[in-house]
């Protein structure tokens, strides 16, 4: 199927992968008249990219992108978008070996029983290399939902069992300001502490990301299935290593009562309708309320560990393996920025969806200045 | 948007509101040569039907289906089956008077805001009411699951802060022998009695529904964004009062390490390949490998609380409500045939697609003796 | 798959069979806030029912509308809108003996050969009461268009060989005065001689709608696939029956040249763009250019005759059959209504789509008084 | 909108300008296993390469293709295929005039009013060379069908007003035999007398490409609005300068009665359905029928002419314009593997959607043996 599509308006297409020649993703919807350049989108890249700090994989991948199409004189015209990244560094025979195995928390078994083959180097299209197209595109969707007035922030909300606690006031320069993109220095000095040890042991972390959006006005999301929550879930969820989304209070709204869950409203200065408190994590009823969206997302310890691990040989047998190669210990601070992306690609989707919503929208579009 | 509308080849598309004429589905894609009569789907319809116990609302509602299209002489033609609903006890003079209110945690104020008004009469197409739609739907999804081996057990994992600690060995006599679906009988008693608390309190309380799917072949789930995982969370997250969705270890993977979390692989005597553990849930990459697929998906309090809350009128003004009504003191008892619905429209859905991922499927099906 | 659907963000989902309990259609994503009422329906559907002159079959059949959800207090929610009628003429016997062999020019054999059965009662869901939806659903589309001033006219261009000539002055009127809808008094006399033949001969005929639509701004449509004429050729092509398609000049401009048959541009009196002609039928590139639609659909004989024919027997071996039944001797009066539904579709759809086009609309909807 | 992307199961997205940096296109949901090279995907845009005769354009466009992703040792792996074409020939001088003005019988205006602005050099993405994207997956399409023992043939039917009457026993051989690919040489001989005309006189012409498809088994296309004669007819009228489409006997059969127009059954000597006759074009009630499928469309005059014109420029004002540059006085020729490839995909599409038509398929597929 066309699984390696995302969105219905603002619609992208990621191809590529790890150890083949190049890695792109095509944005079909985006609306003419955005300002693009290859140096947003890079910025974007360049927070995914490995080798900054002694918590990533050493591996150097330069990861820069081309505006191939749909940009012209500086702004979008429309038509679809092609973002390119050439692999540069493929160490292909670091990988040759894992082409006879199944490792562990990886996806060769599934891929197999898939296809009945594998592209086995680096993992191929589930490699994490895969996120780049996302990345890229959702530069252009944060650029556009920035046009609005919109604001993403996503930051390390746990590195292991390490929990940064309040982070209801986080800034976008606490969490630039250290390499695990966690808002809180006691706590990220800890899971410093934490990750050498894991390092020391052959073995690898995982973490919460947890992500604040800002600016998005009432109404946005679709009642029953295209619910903001639900496409934000599946968004999260197709990321890989994710292995559990909420929403607002999330699991904990499951132990607490309506009296304390429901969120009441008032009316603020400017007659707005305002929350006094936000359970539910800026959506009701999939629909956004126009208070912050709120919302955490689970990724599993990184599969790829050094420490032996029982599995089997394709062919058959058992064998024990230690993989080896420039494997991250934890991808959660690389994976804020997918986060992001992500959040922006849903939310520029069903704000343009939502554009259809009302007879009057139609009206003020299609008006006595139109065309 | 058409919002309305889940899955791309086990397509069903809901409509109806709480208050008004009828409720219902139309599935298009299920294949033809499925045997299907509206007595197994109205026991699906019963599972969700309100009055069942004191935990659940009192309201009266039969909710009989009828198939009005798709099935001929007892088999599915191919073609849509439109299954219906007639709502037979409106009394919507219960509800007239939120037409003025934004009921906190419900989805007045995001309606008004979407569209501008709203069908206040019991929440409109934002009642659990929608869900009949989906669990009929979901009754013919499950059935075409049962002919290829497959089996959906959900069940109350928590009730509040009551949590039914081991649940690997759960039957669905277990589920079935008590009115609020928890395989466990010691904490389904003091789950009532939290409840009775909650609603002497005229408050409300929430649960997580654990679902567990036997019998799925390695394979099904697509890469990057049609993760089997990623549209489960889609699906889940699309329930209403639904505030996250975790496989396998879920949240609890994010404090692992790779070492723990990590299944690794060995041949069973058939040569198959299985796991020693299953923290994944059943699915590597997005695909499922063979193993139960295992999720929990947790539900908010019941919004409708009679205990006085503080919100605003439509036109201007605080007010402090307290919403009358026959409402459920807890839905989570009544959402576990949603969450087995959904399950199984995702799971349909995903098998269908994946027919098409091998060119041996296609020389299988349009080989020699084909039409 | 999901054949049923079409339409993107103005989505229908078609159901139900000739001799089923009920035929219907759901609206999904048509916008809140447009006046709809099942007499405005009623009157489109009125439009394409039997028994309104001897050209058509003199089966009874009343096909009375009922809105079922998405209206309330007599205007769109936003929320899907289901339409149903009820079959209430069901002679199941007159086609119990089709059951055992294949019509030339139907669908049976298809069918069979698709699901490995089919059912056989009035041709199930190929048979022509499967437009009841379209039309029903065209009826709340054309109503959006109408409110943004556009307006849609088709009629018979063609009754077998009899071709009305001139028809760029056509009125409703004029096509409302005569049973076969041909605005051309002389043509339309002698096309009843023409069916009147046919008839006499057991025989059947085949004709050609025209269809021009006023008022679209220009701007409509997407580059590439979804071009406006590519999804009205989908659109037209979709109706049974149909084995043509072509807009503007069509095959005609296939034997032109490029003087002849570019239509060169001119400012009007109030600056708009306008063209000296219209050769391209108001679409250049996909995108319509502010120029009347205009487009045609070939329609076949119907294929139901009571003339003897040559086929086969499903369980093998030939036979001569004659198609009893009440018939209609051609189908092309109509359809008109039939043509006009699915172009008011289209367009109702992608107009939609393009508030999505520029920057410029997300601002004027989400400008400083959104929300 | 995402109006660049075709298909549902074999999903294609093209991207790319004419003088931009490159043209491309995604395949996604090619099933594994499908042996492909470039070579293969060359020799497809080699047919579509302008220089190869002088009734082409004289540009030299090496148009060399590239794969990208999806490929892996010699097969396709399941994931996306990405194909990519550099510009080289990018003579944007010869094009910055026409930014002030807008061409007749181009798409210059109407992108204007979609847009707001547009990316003139070429056409943009209205340009001919878009189709590389097409013809580029077309090929991966073709191949496929070919290890199903389908097989696609397209030739040019008429040129201007000259028509090849009759085409039934044509033979690639012999519409590869002359560079007009049409397969009769008297009328081959008496169309390039006729486009030496229109050259001479600065003009240009348009004409009918015809396509056969052989060995398509019975029973692809869905009913109501994915028929696959509904589907072919998008695909066409997708193509820039196409004005109609028709199957079978297509506008000639609205003229002609049921006794003519219907194709009797028999059965032949292997037992299998065949027709006496194939007026239908292979498909009845919008699913094949075992026979060819027969299809033709009409293209209109290349608007690009050198002969004076009236039109306006973009800011006010008439002018008279005379087109430059190096245009094709015909582009049927060049057409006819566009025709061939866009028939290729949505066939390819449909037969992987007819993959879930029955329970009987996955019963075959998810047998005891499966995964």
């Amino acid at each position: 199927m066309a699984g390696s599509t995302f969105g219905t308006q603002f619609k992208i297409t990621t191809w590529g992968e790890s150890h083949g020649a190049a890695l792109g993703v095509v944005i079909d919807g985006c609306p003419a008249g955005l300002p693009v350049c290859e140096e947003e989108i890079q910025r974007y890249l360049n927070r995914r990219k490995p080798g900054q700090s002694r918590y990533a994989t050493p591996r150097k991948e330069e990861d820069r992108v081309q505006i191939l199409s749909g940009v012209f004189e500086g702004q979008t015209t429309g038509t679809p978008i092609s973002l390119l990244v050439f692999n540069e560094n493929q160490r292909s025979r670091d990988y040759g070996e894992i082409a006879g195995y199944y490792r562990p928390g990886h996806a060769d078994y599934s891929f197999d029983a898939k296809y009945g083959f594998r592209d086995y180097r680096g993992g191929g299209r589930s490699s994490g290399r895969e996120t780049i197209g996302r990345v890229a595109a959702g530069a252009v969707a944060a650029k556009l939902l920035s046009q609005l007035g919109i604001s993403i922030l996503a930051y390390s909300k746990a590195i292991g069992p390490i929990v940064a606690e309040d982070t209801s006031g986080v800034t976008p320069e606490q969490v630039r300001s250290n390499p695990l993109c966690m808002p809180d220095d006691e706590k990220a000095r800890q899971a410093r502490e934490y990750l050498d040890q894991c390092m020391k042991e052959q073995n690898s972390a995982g973490g919460i990301i947890e992500c604040r959006i800002t600016g998005v006005p009432a109404g946005i999301g679709e009642p029953v299935f295209e619910k903001l929550d639900a496409n934000l879930a599946k968004a999260m969820c197709s990321v890989g290593a994710v292995k559990g989304f909420e929403i607002g209070d999330g699991f904990q709204a499951a132990a607490s009562t309506g009296l304390t869950n429901n969120d009441g409203f008032y009316y603020d200065e400017q007659g707005k309708v305002r929350k006094y408190t936000n359970h539910a994590g800026g959506i009701l009823g999939g629909i956004s309320d126009g208070s912050t969206l709120l919302f955490r997302t689970a990724f599993k310890p990184t599969p790829s560990i050094s420490a032996p691990q029982k599995t089997v040989r394709k062919d058959g047998g058992s064998i024990e393996v230690s993989i080896k190669g420039r494997h991250d210990p934890i991808i959660v601070p690389r994976a804020v920025v997918v986060v992001e992306a992500m959040a922006a690609l849903t939310l520029a989707d069903l704000m343009l969806v939502h554009l259809g919503a009302r007879m009057e929208h139609l009206k003020k579009i299609y008006g006595p200045d139109f065309g």
